[in-house]
């Protein structure tokens, strides 16, 4: 069987699928290969891991398995009769934003990012900053947005004990309806915004809900900046109608050195960091690798994307 | 039956308790009495939340349980002949330090530190710093120290499907023992010290100990800073045999001006603030009211001093 590799990979990770793989396969990798061989050596190709031009996919007849390098599926949601099952990142990011999502929470709770900052100043604060800290443990979390950040969030409270409600346009499985959500408001400790952007979502989180929660009460978004009424945020912020804020993600971006985001004490700025981490190429190649497992031993292939939903 | 409150509360905390308890018993809270009439009044409890002087729980004859608001037991430990239970706040403090532990750990993986350090100079960095990013998901974590605080650690990590090992002077239920502590050194991702101050753990995280761990692994210590060798630690951090350290606790505290940790870029101090909360009063009371159901319905007591193990 013959793997082509379309993804650019360093040599670290070139060499960590070829010390799984050359032994079993032919192995090609398009970034090894002069241009004008590339797509004849992928259509002899029996599985593919990268996402390669739309139409050498509608070429191709040997290929039993496309493996993409992302959650996204555009182009090939325009692919026709294609007989091998295509497989994507689906979930691969929302572990990544989803602990940097824990990792703000906390460090607002327990005061990490004033620690930080009297750190450079060489500044021992100690024992009375302790009155102003909070325990994770037991709160009330609201998360809006049942994909795989929202999820993956839920599951890193597993060990916090937190009372933690999953919100969504539907009712789901594992998710209430946004239609819900003004009952759980008022009894919050965290609000977390993990939604996409869509006419549903644009300035979803506006004064009339943030009001709604109690003047402890954390917010943070790590979805998309257009999903809240940023000026009302900073206005609620700034009148403590509720306490802080962590925020990844912005209206504008890089934030404009005039917002007042930067120097408001309760917020904690993420700068869009949330997505990635120095081992994802690995991470990539090691979930190829544990697909391929699956593709051998004939099991169902992780995330074979479902058109009609679009991922 | 009478419930005497030793405990100085505030307003909030004493009014917590008269809503749950006044309809059902007669309270009286040493700190509303004046000072000749407090030890006259709890000869007369049934029920004791706090640490009276040890001489009146040697009087009383009415008593049938105190509850200490302290993990400690000292001079507890002293009390002779006592026909009712003593239980103490064991435990308690566990999940603040075991937070803090996790902010601190996820600041460092997902650079908060540098994020805050950032917004104070309204510095946007953005997506470059992704590289240099980590996952907690899937690390390998080493515990030092199987009480409260290391158990917490373990219950936070749950969801992040760590690979976590705890690690005691002796074997036991929940942890292996010190003496296996070498074999699972040069694998680990982060090596966590939560151990008591005893004549055992003096220095015993020394530099043959820490050179054996991998060069990307990160040392918390929420424990005691006697158990380091302090100026092995610096050493091996300058030369990045290890990358970096998140300390709550170090040999001097408050920490001097010259101690070269301050303006470590790989070092994070919490400065000795794993310990408290802001709602910890409540979160007493609220201990006591679980125990007093427990009590109420003749159930095990939770906490019940083990005057053998000292605690």
């Amino acid at each position: 069987m013959h793997i082509y590799i379309h993804s650019v990979f360093q040599e670290t990770e070139r060499n960590l699928l070829r010390s799984h793989l050359a032994t079993k396969y032919q192995l090609s990798f398009g970034n090894e290969l002069p241009e004008e061989q590339r797509k004849s050596t992928f259509l002899q190709a029996d599985i593919c891991f990268g996402n390669v031009p739309l139409n050498w996919a509608t070429e191709t007849t040997q290929l039993q398995w496309l493996q993409l390098h992302s959650a996204g599926i555009d182009p090939y949601n325009k692919i026709e009769n294609h007989r091998f099952p295509i497989t994507n990142l689906k979930g691969f990011f929302g572990q990544s934003v989803a602990e940097t999502t824990l990792a703000g929470i906390l460090a607002v709770y327990r005061g990490i990012d004033k620690l930080a900052v009297w750190q450079q100043e060489k500044h021992w604060i100690g024992t009375p900053l302790r009155s102003s800290l909070h325990l994770l443990q037991h709160a009330k979390v609201l998360i809006l947005g049942a994909g795989a950040i929202g999820l993956s969030i839920q599951k890193l409270l597993t060990g916090f004990d937190c009372d933690t409600k999953v919100f969504a346009r539907k009712t789901g499985e594992h998710n209430l309806s946004m239609d819900n959500l003004n009952e759980y408001l008022p009894t919050a400790d965290i609000l977390i915004a993990c939604l996409p952007e869509t006419p549903q979502t644009l300035g979803l989180i506006n004064e009339a809900l943030l009001s709604q929660l109690p003047s402890h009460a954390l917010f943070v978004n790590v979805g998309r900046g257009s999903a809240v009424d940023e000026l009302a945020l900073i206005d609620l912020l700034n009148k403590r109608t509720i306490s802080g804020a962590v925020l990844d993600v912005t209206l504008e971006e890089p934030l404009p050195k005039e917002s007042p985001l930067w120097e408001m004490p309760n917020v904690l700025l993420t700068q869009h960091t949330s997505g990635g981490w120095a081992e994802e190429s690995r991470d990539k190649v090691l979930f190829f690798l544990r697909n391929l497992t699956r593709f051998e031993h004939e099991e169902p292939l992780i995330n074979v994307v479902d058109w009609e939903k679009g991922y």
